[in-house]
């Protein structure tokens, strides 16, 4: 998305394949659905939060939509996991390392094209965590559950780190290329310490609400 | 929507109303609703899955928002609904085939109009199957249940098939309403063939996650 | 939104707060949230319906989003509930009637923009209507409930009866501040009469499906 160079827009690819196959194997771990289902919530996971910030932002038909790509890698990646789903569930730790790299590139790239779109800093981070974790967000709602970004996990906060690192090097005149792979550092950093270290954001004191029903077999990984 | 001729503006009134109606039933046997309830989930049956089609084309407000014979005929199919549900639980045969009538001319007439909106073929089916079943994913999420047209039936396929007649109409340069009508008549033929035979999509090999809570007396019809 | 006085921002704002603290404050007793969500789920309560009227109307990027002291506002509102869930459930009464405060103005001004911006006068009561509850019905999504909305209570009715006087005056061209306020009052006032008397919306006649689940300790207040 808002992609100038070959290096940026195969990363993207990768990420959004890696969404896209991340997405619909938490899809078919939470849900008894139909190959319908998996590929439509893959290609959700994947291209979600990129159409949330362009129909945001007033870029529409959105982005990932113009480009036939985006959507072949997508579906391809929903197909993967249709088709695996059994044998994929041995690579978790390959597909974590994915989903992180997934997570970096859209908050950076989501927020960039948002600051340039003329909204202020503060909305361009926003933005960013909404391209990097829209996706996501709308896959659970379709699940039926509560959203695993809301409840637990190093997950938002990364994602609005690395946002603010790159709309922060933009504001002082030194984004490029590697200003833009810094800031996904950033991100990739703190999700990948997260995860080793199985931290979770901080609880509201005192409040013990039990968890939302049938999301204990659905977490991201 | 985007209706040009007296018959075509008949039948995507008649579209809206059976999906409103539907809506609305489906809704009413799900959960407890009061009349607010009611007939917005029967308008956002009907007419959800063409505002999200124009959001995501940039026609906004959107078309059926501005016609105010799709919002009359749409409030009338919830509160018919509202006020007869207990009668019209012996018509499910017949409000089964208004459905699929109203599957056929969304996908075709959604199909259509994105094309015209400048986006690529492949775009303009994926868009024609959201605003056919754009509506009902809106209403089963507005419920908490997992959207039906994910999980089972043949509902989703025809819609696609359906669209991509018309895309492929177009493309060659026949389209117009003989072709639009062939077209919609493969989607309900599909559709009620998969209605008649009780088939469901293709699954994921070996995985039999739990169906998802509270969607067994919600299913679709 | 679309305020244009020193008194209509800051009773907007006031909106805003109330809308932000009560939306957090009742997604932490429905779900178990980190900071993230909690904050997150204030600012969906807090914005989301604005949102929703802008993107409809195609007025984007999003009138809220534009101005960093709705956006700073809201977020304050989830902070305070975070820190302070525990004190604040004592106040509730003073909650109810910010929050009926924050629905009666944001059915108003959102009535009044939709109707600025070309809608008919049926459009611009609906668009009212999304303005005042869109936020909490988003809220409600994300923490995969059925909205409160749809079930029971005196809530949506009282925002579009003050959208229909505020599109009335308007029409007949006595539109102004204190037209304004006397439209809002009279949502106020039908809210509140609700909330003293526990009236629910009519229900439909014959049908006792099962309340959704999870949804008891999470009612609005």
């Amino acid at each position: 998305m808002a992609t100038e160079t070959p290096l940026l827009l195969t990363l993207d690819l990768v990420g959004v394949f890696a969404f896209a196959l991340d997405g619909a194997l938490t899809s078919i771990r939470a849900v008894r659905l139909d190959i319908v289902g998996v590929i439509t919530l893959g290609m959700t996971t994947a291209l979600g939060g990129g159409i949330l910030r362009d129909v945001l932002i007033g870029d529409v038909p959105p982005a990932t939509f113009r480009d036939w790509r985006f959507l072949a890698v997508a579906a391809a990646g929903g197909l993967v996991a249709f088709a695996f789903a059994a044998q994929l569930g041995r690579v978790t730790a390959a597909i974590t390392v994915l989903d992180a790299v997934g997570l970096s590139l859209f908050a950076i790239t989501g927020a960039t094209k948002a600051l340039a779109s003329g909204v202020g800093p503060a909305q361009a981070v926003i933005l960013g965590g909404v391209t990097a974790v829209g996706g996501g967000t709308l896959r659970d709602v379709l699940l039926g559950q509560v959203p695993t970004v809301l409840r637990s996990e190093v997950y938002a906060i990364p994602a609005l780190a690395g946002a603010t690192v790159a709309v922060a090097a933009t504001r002082v005149g030194v984004y490029g290329v590697p200003a833009a792979l810094a800031a996904a550092a950033v991100c990739f950093g703190i999700r990948m310490i997260g995860v080793r270290y199985d931290i979770d954001a901080p609880r509201p004191p005192g409040h013990d609400a039990p968890d939302a029903g049938g999301t204990g077999a659905a977490g991201r990984q």
